[in-house]
């Protein structure tokens, strides 16, 4: 294999690459990426055997070939050679090396063969439809602070993509959860996305379509099996396994019959619920909401190192009530909101309480309060 | 006491303090800020019992006193208040409180008495004299890298300043060394400070002090003695234990006689070396050099991941050399150059190697080589 590229492309796809490896490996080749250069380009693939990406980068190829070589030394050369260079990549299977030379720079790595790299078996996808990179990266981005860490529930480790019923017919919708609050994001269904399987997409996955999804014009072609979902833009294509679980009946916990209404200006509420939480200790972190004729008032006590109390203008007119909450999951509840007020619904101090921004229904969010 | 402090000027005195408190500490009030207020300000004291800081800031003060709380907390409330906030801060000595409030915030932190508070003894300082902030930024921000980390030689921990000769007369002098590499900087000696005996600063000094050199125009009042060193400007006082210990004779170890002049574009060097250095492990990182008639070919051969060579257009016209560096202090040694080329100035391959910027004698760096 014999290939010339240019630094910024060849940069582009050994970042994709190098950050699906995962830093600590028992299978050497999983730290490797396989380059195959045949055709009009070249391909960079990397695996950590549950997520496949392949970028594809035009190349000027002098010899066809393929060989797979350390992504995280290849991507770190690629990244301190200067801007514009011309990289020429030329794999000796003999000897086992592969050379990238660019000006003045010449850099000789170990590869291992391509033989030995793992490709992920292609498989029959049920649905394919296209959807737009802006309304999935709403879909994900308010639903993944939810995503549960416990490895015992790890069918919710990660977001459960799946078509459901909303106020106005059938909806895509991601829903998170980690038992302790919720994020249920819908969106237009996509035309074809209608016979789409519900599938748990995992948080790995999550963070990495991230990438593939900055440009908001950019029309993304998912595909989504029982056991399988592929996101892929005209030059990436991200696959994954998702999570072999049965995501829990979410419907249940979320309140439909909350009917104490505050509202109030989130960034507000932000502000003022991460300044008393300051006194706390990281353990508890219990803030206390007080409210009143339109007023609210939020506390936290640490018996140890101090107390606060801040008093916000709301908008309520319901009856006297008190409930706490942990005050990192109000807070993260709090910076989803980005158009307008946040309205919360509560019932009881011991009941979940709903909260969504303004009146728009096709995001919302449950958290369990917490006894303070 | 009660005062009230524009949140700006409170910021900024709480984060000096807090920044000198530890974050682990075996004696509680070290975890504190020792506020006071008398006559037309507030001062801000923080000690670790080797360095003291104490600010001033301008407060309305309705009622003298004086209390500690908790850097950290004080400093994480402020830091969250809004900007442009009054904020009033009441200390409840009976109850043992102090009360921040600021708008609809208010804060109940838990305080020790004033009378436990470890103030520093005041010291006859020996010498005295006013330095300019950037002339002092100049000598520790050009030495502090060669500072060593090693414990067991502790009288290598800091900057050693002191009166020296240099070329021209007596020069105000930093040095630091770890043994490897060192780095002497001088300045033109300030009025007064003739008489100044040489202390070595601990690191952490160096650094806190740091933080009161941003203003170039800023005139900084040193005074030193043979076991304290203070600077100040008209609202900080950084006060500091010096190592006690000698500084070893580090005139021995800069080479006189070294002939063979290599001089090259300092930051097309460091981008070189920091490619090649690429493929080696992070242990070793040892970066050969190899001079000829106008030409440096800078090599790193690791036998497991690969090897890499770069050519360097350089001004060399002795004989050819090969030497060997460890690629990260030849990194920090380039990077010290701001001004113009960098000259290094080599005997074998086995001696120290002298660095400076171009011609210039008030920079030298000294680097011991590696066998490669």
């Amino acid at each position: 294999m014999k290939i010339s590229i240019e630094r910024g492309a060849l940069l582009k796809a050994v970042a994709q690459a190098q950050s699906v490896v995962e830093r600590r490996n028992t299978i050497p080749i999983l730290a490797n990426v396989l380059i195959e250069a045949e055709g009009e380009g070249a391909q960079f693939r990397a695996t950590d055997l549950d997520i496949e990406v392949v970028d594809k980068a035009p190349a000027m190829i002098e010899r066809a070939g393929a060989t797979t070589v350390s992504a995280t030394t290849l991507h770190e050369i690629v990244r301190k050679l200067p801007d514009g260079a011309l990289v020429t990549l030329t794999a000796d299977a003999a000897a086992g090396r592969l050379t990238v030379e660019a000006g003045r720079s010449n850099f000789s790595l170990a590869t291992l063969p391509r033989e030995d790299f793992p490709v992920m078996a292609s498989s029959e996808y049920q649905s394919n439809f296209t959807a737009n990179a802006a309304v999935l990266r709403r879909l994900f981005d308010k639903s993944k602070f939810a995503i549960s860490t416990e490895e015992t529930r790890y069918y919710l480790n990660g977001v459960y993509m799946h078509v459901a019923d909303g106020d106005g017919g059938k909806v895509l919708r991601c829903v998170a959860t980690d038992g302790h609050r919720l994020a249920r994001i819908d969106a237009d269904l996509p035309a074809g996305a209608t016979d789409m399987p519900g599938v748990i997409v995992p948080r790995k996955t999550v963070g990495e379509l991230r990438k593939l999804l900055d440009d908001d014009e950019m029309d993304i072609a998912v595909s989504v099996s029982e056991t399988k979902v592929r996101f892929a833009t005209p030059d990436i294509t991200l696959t994954s396994k998702v999570i072999d679980g049965t995501f829990p009946d979410y419907t249940r916990v979320i309140p439909q019959a909350n009917t104490r209404r505050l509202e109030v200006d989130a960034s507000e509420f932000a502000k003022a619920v991460d300044r008393v939480a300051t006194v706390s200790s990281e353990r508890s972190r219990a803030v206390k909401l007080q409210l009143d004729e339109d007023k609210l008032v939020l506390s936290v006590n640490a018996p140890d190192s101090g107390a606060a109390e801040e008093e916000l203008a709301v908008a309520y007119s319901d009856e006297r009530l008190e409930i706490g909450f942990n005050a990192k999951y109000l807070l993260e509840i709090a910076s989803q909101v980005d158009r307008e007020n946040a309205v919360f619904l509560f019932n009881s101090s011991g009941d979940p309480t709903l909260m969504r921004e303004g009146n728009d229904q096709s995001a919302v969010y449950v958290v369990m309060p917490m006894r303070v």
